[in-house]
């Protein structure tokens, strides 16, 4: 383990999100908000100098090439300490008294699932409110991005550390170098920020919550400065941006690069993206129907409208909400519980399951099925009209698995501080899945805060574990990690 | 298709069940139950010329050979017609007024789930009681079996139907004649019923109970002729008899046939076995410790002897109960629910996804994990120390992913009848694993009854799905099997 190197990359991690404190500060010294403006400016006052020692202590001699295990590492301890960091200004400002439950938040901002302890959140200071939600921005692509972006100025390649830290397993190679196709994603991120923020102010949103909504959608993270969410907004019009801003996060940035570059033709046969659409038409048209049929809303283009943003919100895994759908028909509901299992398109900032291993593991089960029919036949399974590797399809499979096994594991473990059992596999799946709402104690009118300290740390590690695809995570776990 | 041989073998099969109709109308007649009498003898009059006219019809020129295809069809319509011909005695004798009902309840019986749709048992005449039990018992191992043992009498090589009909994945080539295999695993399944209804009779159970309950027991089914199922009988002995006898109906046969071969190295070594008592010891002491720490049962023994009971009775997917687990702590309830993703061992007459995939994806994760570690180590699969062939990885990951799209589309058209999450995922978890009970709805002192009637249907075909290993099922859908 090269701990020098580690040090160093974490230690220029810790001064970006110092930085990037700084913006909540100013927000906070604008409107007078003194206690959170202390919040940011005592750990920045703290960290710079202890952050600034430890670069400057561990820059000479510096092995410059990362192994797998150092990559895995350093993207989990960049979370863990991110988090631990970014959490202060909750916990100095007097905005979230626990630290336990500052961290809880924090993670969940910066794993972008939103999942929130808050119980009053309309009540707290707006650079409060700023911060929580740019946790969102930064975790969801930005952290990934700017690291990668940032890593090869100081010579260290960051082809292991993208293998580790890419959601999905699909990154394909835009571009021979990683940091020319970071700063690419990075532009592409940061334009639809833009987009949307102005989509939302022609709308009539304010500036605030149109910023910090645009982080919540474009993060797939879901934290919202209103207490009933997006539901705050009867508008139509703003409704359907954010449905699809979720459903263009939830997307490839690989493949917004490709439209960039007319290479239109990759990104019609891709395979993935139309399983992706597919899914996320047919459960908004199912769950139309079931709230058409139970008069729960009157019309059809309401109907699908709320129907559309939760699909997409909870497809996505961004977990905002319109409406409390844990009152929909139960027929609504179980199509929600099903897309809670899928997740985003790999390569977009959406967590869970991910579409591309979904439709792997479909058609890998066809051709086993084929094979019966024809056991001498020979079938390959393709993707985008290309032949998979098998060791791809391996590490597919051992994904899903292992991100079923955190998903029981966690659901036991939430079970044993005497949750039922709804409650438990919905806080599994809305946590390891990078959701945030889920259902029954954990449905979108309530939050987290109810929980014992002890799962609250726990749920804090499901998310960090769900964000860095359970291997990264899990890697740490297995004895031949640590052996020379 | 070879449809005139597929009739062939299905008038063999039809008259075996009339043969085993006699025993129920033998006690119908002995007890003076009239109505019950009609409802067993009128299908074996009718039948009875039918079968054997087809039987004679189809006999000559008979092409005595079995594609796959043929072999498929064969199991699934031996399953759907047993179920429609062994429903009438219910539906004739009045005993089970709607013929859905006696459909879902002989399915129920035939694929050794246990789910019941009888409100009041116990009312019920002896003659029916007994041959709802006896359908467990021939469903469990007995019709497979028994067209097993039958075929090569009738020249038909019977590989290709043991290998679409086994259950579980690694069906050993015991000896190298399939019907030689087939009888030993016969006689050790007559041995083994013999002895625990010996056991159960020494511990005072009637015979009537006694035989009942073994074949519920043996075939891991759980029909029981009381309304309170092995609650019934609150003595110790009797309750630990029948919990050592589901944990052993739940193991692979064909280590049996090793034990009596004296090749005892071979059953020590195997990984499933291993896996499969670390299973069921770790989980029983789980729920001994919840249940002694929220007061349920006085002291350790008695606790340890009802969450011993009940998660051999899960893990088997037996579904006997002898108290309502569906009232205990949610922390006992989850692990249940955990064991109910489980099942028994291949070669067991248990459901659900077997202990042996669930090893194999569990170790095939791990070597996931490793490969990370390094990228250029070559590391292989093994169980019981030889290595996996990596078609045969392919298979059972193919059926695991199959397993769990049966469960989530069995849930959404469970819900779609008006039923919640948990009342919808428990079904589906409780038909398709062929366990019976479940959670909520349909827990242990509830029954299937409530279910509209197209839900029945769906349901049968969900147990016959779960009790033919899904791929069985399953590809009669795919066009490529319709195909010439």
């Amino acid at each position: 383990m090269k701990v020098k190197l580690i040090l160093h990359v974490l230690s220029i991690l810790l001064v970006i999100i110092a930085a990037f404190m700084l913006i909540p500060a100013g927000i906070a010294l604008y409107c007078g908000e003194t206690a959170s403006l202390k919040g940011f400016l005592l750990p920045i006052a703290l960290l710079l100098p202890l952050a600034g020692a430890v670069f400057f202590l561990t820059k000479n001699n510096l092995e410059k090439n990362m192994s797998p295990r150092d990559g895995f590492m350093l993207v989990s301890l960049s979370w863990v300490c991110a988090s631990a960091l970014g959490a202060l200004p909750f916990y100095i400002s007097g905005a979230i008294p626990s630290y336990t439950d500052a961290y809880f938040e924090t993670m969940s901002g910066f794993t972008t699932t939103g999942a929130s302890i808050l119980t009053a959140i309309e009540g707290l200071p707006w650079s409060i409110l700023f911060w929580r939600s740019l946790t969102h921005w930064l975790g969801g692509m930005g952290i990934v991005v700017l690291t990668v972006a940032i890593f090869p100025l100081l010579g260290i390649g960051g082809m292991q550390l993208l293998k580790a830290e890419a959601p999905g397993p699909s990154v394909d190679k835009i571009t021979p170098k990683i940091a020319h196709t970071a700063k690419y994603l990075w532009f592409i991120y940061l334009g639809l920020t833009v987009l949307e923020t102005i989509l939302l102010l022609v709308g009539g949103m304010n500036l605030f919550d149109s910023l910090t909504h645009t982080f919540g959608t474009m993060a797939t993270g879901g934290f919202s400065p209103k207490n009933s969410s997006v539901g705050y907004y009867s508008s139509a019009y703003l409704q359907w941006v954010i449905t699809i801003f979720m459903v263009m996060a939830g997307m490839n940035f690989v493949l917004y690069f490709k439209m960039l570059t007319r290479k239109t033709h990759d990104v019609f046969i891709d395979t993935e993206l139309r399983a992706y659409l597919g899914i996320f038409i047919l459960a908004s048209l199912a769950i139309t129907l079931s709230l058409m049929h139970n008069r729960i809303f009157e019309g059809f283009f309401k109907s699908l409208r709320y129907a559309a943003f939760q699909v997409a919100s909870i497809l996505t895994t961004t977990g905002y909400a319109t409406t409390n759908f844990d009152l929909w028909p139960d027929f609504s509901k179980i199509i929600l519980f099903l897309t809670m299992f899928i997740g985003g398109c790999a390569g977009s900032t959406g967590g869970g399951i991910k579409v591309v291993r979904i439709v792997t593991l479909f058609k890998l089960s066809l051709r086993e099925l084929k094979r019966l029919i024809y056991p001498r036949g020979i079938f390959r399974l393709r993707l985008n009209r290309m032949v998979m590797r098998r060791d791809v399809v391996s590490v597919i499979t051992g994904f899903v698995f292992l991100y079923i096994t955190a998903l029981l594991v966690t659901t036991t473990i939430v079970a044993a501080g005497g949750h039922d059992i709804l409650t438990s596999f919905s806080t599994a799946l809305a946590t390891v899945g990078n959701i945030g709402p889920g259902f029954a104690k954990v449905g979108p009118a309530c939050n987290y805060a109810f929980f014992q300290p002890a799962i609250k740390w726990f749920l804090s590690l499901a998310m960090l574990m769900g964000r860095l695809e359970i291997y990264t995570f899990i890697i740490l776990l297995v004895p031949e990690f640590w052996r020379r």
